[in-house]
């Protein structure tokens, strides 16, 4: 059986590969990018291409919106000289997987309304997984929308990802794009925290490959799937071309922020984080590879490390500070994000599946989630909890850490970030409580 | 009246304006420090030196030590060749007027028991105001210690500061330390605030000059010592040689954030100016002018700062934005100080007094201050406080500058850290509440 056709906008990093790889599933696909060049690459693998997204979606079953943010799906949705909403056919559906603000998506279901186009279906469906998944189908996808839109792009949904990856999240339009936004909570507070490690592990003089290796080894209790990713990159300090630009996460953290504080929400680490990213945007790093904050930590070539650092103390020392501040960040990581995404009235089961294993994934988030949930939902929960750590445990590891970190010269963001909601949590509810209970009821609880 | 012999250890930027304004006061003093060239200076100036500590108080009545830290204090009072204590006469007086943490302070007077010498008479006497007032005797004192040695100490102290500048702070020895260390959490928060405001004007392509003017104006609700003092400097981007080094408040900041963990208190915004002046540091700024600051937002000279800008915003809209950012940033800030100032058992209404006119004072710290130690202390203020902005319209304002800062690409750490307060205070207490009630009820409370 023939497959439909797609018109699919936006051949970046991450849409080239989603393009390209639904061209080797058998879809006839017409491509379009406001980048020349891009379109000749998509020519040389087989696809068709257009020179507006009016002219790749005629006639096409579906349209797959994969553009970097909201103003660039808006421009080419609705705004630019032959824009793709006025020649999408009568009953074709409308995929806009770009990671955007769950308002933007509703904006989007008004906007066809007020073209009289509610005959287009509409799939609010971000995707996670990197441009290596993108390009092999093996994707997460977070899809919301009306059945119907649901139904009908079912099974182009499924050739972009594995069955277990396929995530339809309750709540209609913008449901979709919230629960890519609370991954996001995880993926970028994570990013930055692995930077932040890795640099301060130069710091100390400890060679950067051991330690990759030692957070990245079978059962790690500091893991994230990010310091696996991006860290290898890393190591080799080449950042250009950028396989997930530092503005891409600039972009979802201000997502994350800027909701945060219209759902009266309080998101410290993921704030901390975009002024980071920020930072990293000012001095020049934009298209960048994001693997590359470490230099705000260490300006230098990681392969460059010498083993010599003002540190007095031991290897095996050191490096428990390295494993002490990943596991303290992702931790009060894991409390943030669950968190928020059970204020938002998202299910917070449903999303701890999906990030567990997704590019949000850490050791803490697995490991401490199903006890954040239970403390959130009121629902005990029957997986075992691993070993209990105390409040004051982790903030005496923390403050390890923090003074080191002082003493070689490498600043301690996230670090510091997580501390400050640790001791606050510790002044309301004291240190000998549980550290996830703890932080739960005495920093993330309403009342 | 002759005046008694003073051997002053540490002739720094401070040390030196202080021993020199001794001596026009008719001190006989001898000093000393490790860098020979000040020694040939403070000759020049009609001091006498000693070439060990020992050496400089031989036959004195008082030992003064201004040296940079607590490690440079120990090593000259007690652990170079030729230390200060074995010289220091039967029954004279040691004034520790270093900023150093208060356990350091207490061990002083440990050491000196146990050398047996505690008729040495001992005052922790740490001081604020800059090298300007260093030199002219206007310095802010904060004294503690036992009757006898602080009624010993009594004349040289009104010498060296005005009659309303000296504060004899209660609890004995590590009072005084603990006291100028709250003092620098408004310093220290409000020293990186200026920088991060007059780098955002810059970003806005408002003219540094004007944006200056307008916070140091007579009444400006945005105003505040260090923004006036240092940011002075910062329009000139000459930062050698340094008034006030990074280092210096760098040290002060970590005195502030391990006191902090150890006494189970948070002190979010000290954590975060803590890691931007350690990465000013990592940057090798680390002997600049702390006004040099700035450049951590905007890197070129601020005297080059064109008006072109990303920002849509009108010119009097921008410059709200800056006044709008510090005062959140200086409300945030005045919680914060008092509130541990609080915690930390010192006077809350000799504080408010001390750094109302110090060198910690801002329009926030003096307006508010009344209304927040009434909160602390649940004794009724009889001062009438401002007109009350709810934490939703202070909520507000700030998302603006978040949003605004973005948009033109200047990273708003301080602001960011205040929202992160003001945004879990409004989770706890609701945002239409008085900002300051919120603020102390929904965050700084231990329950």
């Amino acid at each position: 059986m023939s497959k439909p056709a797609i018109g699919f906008i936006g051949l970046g990093a991450m849409g080239f590969g989603m393009a390209t790889h639904l061209l080797k599933e058998g879809y006839p696909v017409v491509g379009f990018d406001v980048w020349g060049p891009t379109l000749d690459r998509f020519k040389a693998a087989g696809g068709q291409t257009a020179t507006t997204p009016g002219q790749a979606v005629k006639g096409c079953e579906f349209c797959i919106c994969m553009v970097a943010s909201a103003p660039q799906a808006q421009s080419a949705l609705f705004e630019t000289d032959d824009a793709a909403i006025k020649s999408l056919p009568k009953g074709s559906t409308l995929l806009l997987a770009s990671t955007v603000p769950s308002a933007y998506a509703t904006s989007v279901q008004t906007q066809l309304a007020a073209l009289s186009r509610s005959d287009i279906l509409f799939i609010d469906c971000p995707v996670s997984g990197g441009t290596a998944r993108a390009a092999t189908g093996e994707l997460t996808i977070m899809a919301g929308g009306s059945d119907a839109a649901l139904k009908h792009g079912h099974a182009l949904l499924m050739d972009l990802t594995a069955p277990d990856k396929l995530f339809i999240v309750k709540g209609g339009i913008g449901a979709g794009s919230n629960m890519k936004m609370v991954h996001q909570v995880l993926a970028g507070a994570h990013v930055t925290a692995a930077g932040e490690a890795l640099g301060f592990a130069a710091r100390l003089g400890l060679d950067p490959k051991k330690t990759y290796e030692l957070v990245t080894k079978e059962g790690c209790e500091s893991w994230s799937w990010m310091f696996e990713n991006r860290m290898a990159r890393a190591l080799t300090a080449e950042y250009k071309p950028a396989a997930s630009a530092l503005t891409i996460m600039l972009k979802d953290l201000g997502i994350i922020t800027s909701t945060g504080r219209l759902s009266q929400f309080p998101t410290p680490l993921s704030a901390i984080a975009e002024q980071l990213f920020l930072s990293g945007v000012s001095l020049g790093w934009a298209g960048d590879d994001d693997s590359s904050m470490v230099r705000l930590y260490y300006p230098d070539a990681l392969a460059a490390v010498q083993a010599s650092s003002t540190s007095k103390l031991s290897e095996a020392e050191r490096q428990q500070l390295v494993l002490d501040l990943l596991s303290a960040v992702h931790l009060v990581t894991a409390a943030e994000a669950l968190a928020f995404t059970h204020a938002l009235g998202l299910d917070v089961q449903q999303y701890f599946t999906l990030c567990a294993d997704a590019a949000g994934a850490s050791w803490s988030f697995r490991a401490h989630g199903p006890e954040i949930m239970a403390l959130l939902t009121g629902t005990p929960s029957s997986v075992p909890a691993p070993d209990k750590v105390s409040l004051d445990a982790r903030i005496d590891a923390l403050s390890k850490v923090l003074v080191e970190a002082k003493n070689v010269g490498c600043p301690i963001y996230l670090g510091s970030e997580a501390m400050s909601a640790l001791s606050l949590a510790r002044r309301r509810v004291g240190g000998s409580v549980g550290e996830v209970k703890g932080l739960i009821t005495g920093f993330w609880a309403a009342k």
